[in-house]
């Protein structure tokens, strides 16, 4: 993991993600041309806020989602965010749609 | 049930919903064309979030549906995913019309 | 009550009402042509929620009406649902104007 | 009381209202032609609800007014409800400005 | 204080307010045409409601201002009521600005 | 202080606030043409409200400016209040910036 | 820390924020135009409000960040402040993305 995504501590209910690389084959082999790839909609969890807080209560609650995690993203939403040149994707927690359990 | 949908946890009250065939023919054995056919408001729930949560006091409430239950959709909503070539769409508990009982 | 009535189990605050027979002769006797009959805002429940979720604090409340109740419904508002090609209306008790009692 | 009207029992924090009668007269005794009597901002009450349900704790409070008490409506909203050829208005108890308390 | 006026018992936080004279004479004595007198944001209060319901916890706050209070009312907002040909503003509490001490 | 400021009693969680004179003079004693001079967005507290209402549990919490306290105000809102031909402006408590300790 | 910095206390949950220097030159050495040079997100907290107030029980809830953390800010928002001819910039607590731990 970089240095700055190491310091990077996302606040809150902030979760921040590396999307999954696009597919560059069809499953065929076919080669897909850079623009038809498209944005993929999962990803990694590289950095959790830390909790989210209660609105009525004030009580913080830890996220559902931890570092490692693979997730499935929402179509649209989300802040880029560029770290040591490298992109990522900050989404609240209640944005993410699903978790991806490993094989 | 397939590897991807195993793996797909979907988050709070986020349920999947496989959306029931629409009928090919009439009652009276006629073929409906593709077209012709619209969309199935019914469907069969395939995975469940992990609750709901309570904004004001924090606490979590099982979800009211169930792996297996068949519902009613309502004809608008709903977000499409696709896990190994094959379309569901997702869902929040509370815009589920019904529960449809087994006959 | 037909089979797909029975099996159709509202969420939550959902109601399912049959919406009363419009009047087909005026008092004095005259035909009224099916145009001119508008839509009859009264109905009679056929089916209930679980319970209305209270946001505050997750409690359930058993809804205000039950099956048999003859209602007022609002002029505007409803989902339409077509169960064995018989059309019922489904509402949100909160809009339910008024019960109205038998004679 | 007319059967309707005695068999009519609005929902919740509804409150049904007969509004007065618009002064034909004017105080030197000038008839008021019908389109210029304008409408009557006072009425009196006829049916209740059940009472307000609390958002927060559940909690139902009976409604600030009976029937029998002469009130002040607002210039706008309030649904127009039939109940054997007579005119009603439904109102929110929420929107009812004053009661108008007895000579 | 008129009959009409002790009859009138306003709802819950709303308060009966009847707006100071506007001068009709500048400081140096100059008589000012009526149009040039432009609206009075100073009145005293005449009537008050039951008090502020809470809608969290259902409670009943009484109003912080009471009749014969002198007050600072915005600019805008507020409801005409006539009462035996007087007219009066009805103002939310939440939406009056000051109290004015006596000298 | 003014019999009219001492007698203004802001309701609730107003705050009134006499802005700070424009400078004149720019740094290097250049005369700042009074067009120029721009709207000053700090001020002192001249008179505060009663205290904040919770609008959860209706508790009153004191406001956490005073009397005398330098503030720094948003660049829009507030309303013009005019006493005794002094200007002033009232703000909420939730709308002032920052409170200028003394030096 | 100037004098008017360390006399400017924030209100409630506000943070005043010294943002970071846009780097004058590329990784390469070249020398970036000024107009070319874009906002940088980044910044230093150089003074905190009092606390974040919780609308539901009035509780006082410190806040997450401290004077001399460096933290990465959203792409808008935010209110100029002007110090003794030095800029900052104002932001709730709840707009802050992240923080940056220190190397």
């Amino acid at each position: 993991m970089s240095g700055a995504l190491k310091r990077f501590l996302p606040m809150f209910d902030r979760v921040l993600i590396q999307r999954a690389e696009a597919a560059t084959k069809s499953k065929g082999g076919i080669l897909i041309p850079e623009k038809a790839q498209g944005k993929v909609n999962e990803g990694t969890v590289v950095a959790v806020g830390t909790g989210a807080v209660n609105e009525a209560n004030g009580q913080v609650r830890p996220l559902a989602v931890a570092v490692g995690d693979r997730v499935m993203l929402p179509e649209y939403g989300g802040t880029k965010i560029e770290l040591e040149d490298k992109e990522y994707t900050l989404f609240r927690e209640g944005d993410i749609i699903a978790k991806i359990a490993q094989d």
